[in-house]
């Protein structure tokens, strides 16, 4: 285990871009959590392979709170990136934007921390590079995310 | 408020079932979390709705584990209702369970607690008709919909 | 055959829910005859999957009325079994119900009668369980489909 | 009424041919009887909607039969026209082809008889412009849509 | 080679038509060009397909102009056929109208060349069948596919 | 015009990331070059609005070659930005990369410039921000959106 790979959190970032329409939105023009947490999957999926080049599924996603309404016609932005590591899972974090097209205006709607486990040919977990913080930003997150996965496994030990 | 409305958790209850095709999953058959999510959504979004008599859009989704993979060509099978209706919001639990179609088995893949508020023509929060339970598990749900509120209430004003 | 299997209506029954978006409609807002045939043949598809254990193919879909429109937003709720088996066939009988979400009204807006084959690994008909129809409803249906199917083939042998 | 107008068959008759893809089929590769029918009623609305420059419901759609499977990466090929008209409501037949890429081998796998409605601004039924089949075929085609039209004014006499 | 397998250009031309939604445009309802051209490609790879007989990708699509805007409602046909062929690419030329179903009015909205290879079970260019222009129109395009090709070889050369 | 607004390219630059699933794909697993073309447009329609705080069009697509084949699994990676202003007029360029999920390679499959049209309430063209190009590779795409559009101009004079 001491020769396991590491990589960094920026060699596995993604950012993502997708214009909202109707399909996304109930009739009021409020685009549906359910849009949103489908891209959130998708782009932490994409991460979570890039940074262990395995095939990985979700194994949880953590409380999610929608701050603000995503309309139809704003742009929604997504910036995943690898918080922390432990042996076979990885927590991608994804920062969701909406931006006013016709504005100079960004918010920020909501944060989602998926936990992600890489599988081997046989749909077992396996093990995954460690990840290598560099920035401050990127340091802060990898000690939040490894406070979270000790509050996590608390929490399923008490259920 | 004395008056207001009251509604039975059965009068809102709803059962889906949607199969699980190529486009749901990742490339060893895994069906995405985040497929599963949209329609966890939906359905809760349906409830709210019938419930409320309100459009309504999604406050928060609580943490969401996938204790078993669902794989394509699995009926994904989603039973959703009311639990617990605070002032202007309602907690719907939606129960998730995947089926193999060629096997009398079903296996409960996971659950999830969504908090729906109901919004007027101005799109501001409002009131909506509080809940019956009647059924023994029903009256087991609105006493955990309360208290997971409680803990999201204290956990929203720690951060 | 004196000991083919047998399979009860209820082992094999589904329900399904589906909100009506822009997508499923015209520009008046009346959702397709299309969009209800396909979701209408996939959960026909399951069931008779379900009943069967066997991978199966819709043969025909009897005439099939609308009474009455769905429109954008309606939750579209399909209620589907076994009606009648014959040798390597089923039929499944949908009832097609539209439900406006802001109001407590349920509108029967059609059913819908298929035969599906059952299909072995060189994709040719196989036989399949027989049905038992238990409740008074289930044994009025099983009547019906009986006499459809022998309509069907009479009509088959004239064309 | 003397004044009615009237067109020709060829005047709103069109083709359409679509590219079956894993979506579309089951895990045998056989497309969905459900998938047809969405393509044939598209086209079917399309076709009424150029007939009688009004928007179009589907009220019914005959026993449609599946002679012949359609596979993954067949051209599923369309060909839709009016047979018949009465006041306000048309009957369009559609001709379900199925065409094989790699080989030149066309397979007709179905046919199928949509009657629609014409709806002026407040979703009632409104007249239509008569049609005048000019062809050996559209003569043809007119009578039996004739005789389909008196049979299913019987059949529904009798429910 | 002087035994090249030869076909006629109608032999695998084809025709298409699909009707504009919410969801093919933005708001303002003008279609979006990348609908277009998704529809334009799809119907290019499957007259490809049928004349050579084998798996084809698309190479490079000349510039498209769209001269005229396609608006929800409309009906979006294609007219498909082989323009020219060399040694293991084809040109296809798409022609693209818009037809509002309410007049009768049809607009030729842009035209599309694309260029397809030929790939055989390697994923390698191979030799695909000549084409035998007939009628004065596919003579004419087989003139001008041939002197497009040279002109892209050239450009090509340039860069 | 001498006060006409100014933004810099950086401001409505955008990257977008999209996972190739089955249904963007042919039989042998190629992408469609269509479906790279409706990502392509659409992340070119959301730069042009950001920049011109309008709704926009696209008039035209230069010529597109696919250098490298896309594959199912492959995440698609788009990068846009406003290359150069006219009037009422944008082109924006988009690089299109292609990695590869499981490996640190990611390919530039292609290249593709749009021009799209800034259009007012009524659907005309309206005069947009001009452009700043602040790097040295902001200034050279400069330089050649100008001469690219001057051969526009000059290729539209001679058909």
């Amino acid at each position: 285990m001491s020769q396991r790979e590491k990589r960094k959190v920026s060699d596995s970032a993604l950012v993502s871009s997708h214009l909202m329409m109707p399909q996304d939105a109930n009739f009021q023009g409020n685009v549906f959590g359910g849009t949103i947490m489908k891209l959130v999957d998708e782009i932490a999926g994409s991460v979570a392979a890039i940074h262990s080049k395995k095939n990985c599924v979700t194994a949880s996603m953590d409380q999610m709170n929608f701050y603000e309404p995503v309309i139809i016609g704003n742009l929604l932005i997504l910036k995943a990136s690898v918080n922390y590591v432990s042996h076979t899972s990885m927590e991608v974090g994804v920062r969701i934007e909406a931006r006013d097209l016709m504005k100079d205006q960004i918010t920020h709607t909501g944060s989602s921390y998926l936990t992600l486990v890489a599988l081997d040919e046989n749909r077992k977990p396996t093990i995954v590079a460690d990840i290598i913080p560099e920035t401050d930003a990127e340091k802060r997150r990898y000690e939040e995310g490894k406070e979270r996965r000790a509050r996590r496994l608390a929490a399923a030990g008490k259920n």
